[in-house]
């Protein structure tokens, strides 16, 4: 069955693997699983033919016959239940690994978008240097708690999973922030994520992308 | 085995069912499965017992036996797996009511959250004025797209489903809005919601806790 996911024509973060199609290119390595990309314009993404398959007009999708699927979380989930290695097996260490899914995307990376989205979009902003310090300081305080739990273990919860691509992922999201420097451990965890050959492989096919964009540009 | 969730001792929502158990509690009424109420204090969340069982000291928690859960998608997901009646049979089907799970909490529930912290923390700020009409504007985009979406079906993807618990749980933080006025298909969908006797259970279980809570102050 082919795999096909979609992606950014001109990915806005450079190449730099931040767009979220990274995320399933990155299990799709981890299970060997080969996959075709479908590349989207800012505006293709908005026009109805890509509104039928995801409903709020973003990337990435995954087909594969005739299922369709939107949302990161979702999506992992899927490759994860169709193939061995991204969740344990165990039923009640595979809830803990959904649960840590859920926790990058529901409870981690809100407050990191939120920072993102003032430092793209409000710079200009009469409130923009007021807020900024409310805004890393909610961010730190999940970092607190991300740090703690996570202590001196490589991965969340045992063995790496899908929930580890997710919040590899969403932390890589602060790289430029300079708040990490506070967190050792959790900037080690993501070199851990940064250095498996798969995020490698998906790392490169993605920054392709964006090479070969700028070379036409 | 003996399913237990935690609550908030005294819900901030003065007993509007707008704390996340009550996700939880919906979704065990729809299967018939009896639960147990930890009741917790505020400081309770950030102690050391409640942390290791929830990592970012917030309510629901979910306990059966040896396993620990949190984050409501995660449980949620986890109740379907045990019981049926909340996620369909068919495998193709699933994955798209799981890819609604996700939607709600991932991307049409953050620019709600977004706004209602705005409204209850930033009142008092000198760009409180200025802002709501941008978080009003984030909110009615994803509402835009979602009422395109649902358009005049009962359901988000084909019968009820866990990712309809989801849904209608996270729209129902905007009715002291008044946004969701211009959005009459989605008013009828919170309502077919509301209308079930399951969450009919679970509304008067915690509003039961907070009249006693009252009660007792």
């Amino acid at each position: 069955m082919t795999v096909t996911i979609t992606a950014f024509e001109a990915s806005p973060d450079h190449g730099r693997g931040l767009a979220r199609d990274m995320r399933v290119r990155w299990a799709l390595e981890e299970v060997g699983q080969p996959y075709e990309v479908r590349l989207l314009s800012f505006k293709a993404l908005k026009e109805p033919a890509h509104l039928a398959v995801h409903p709020f007009g973003q990337i990435p999708t995954y087909d594969e016959g005739d299922l369709s699927l939107f949302e990161t979380g979702s999506i992992l989930l899927h490759i994860a239940e169709c193939h061995a290695g991204l969740l344990p097996n165990d039923a009640d260490a595979r809830a803990r690994a959904i649960t840590w899914m859920f926790a990058a995307l529901s409870t981690v990376e809100p407050p990191i978008v939120d920072r993102e989205a003032a430092v793209l979009l409000d710079r200009d902003k009469p409130w923009y240097e007021a807020r900024l310090p409310i805004l890393d300081g909610r961010v730190r305080a999940r970092l607190d708690q991300l740090s703690d739990r996570l202590g001196a273990t490589d991965w969340l919860d045992g063995r790496f999973s899908a929930a580890d691509i997710l919040m590899v992922t969403v932390l890589r999201r602060l790289e430029s922030s300079g708040i990490l420097d506070d967190y050792p451990n959790l900037c080690a965890y993501i070199d851990r994520g940064k250095a498996r050959p798969a995020y490698k492989r998906a790392f490169e096919a993605q920054l392709a992308v964006f090479t070969a964009a700028e070379a036409r540009s």
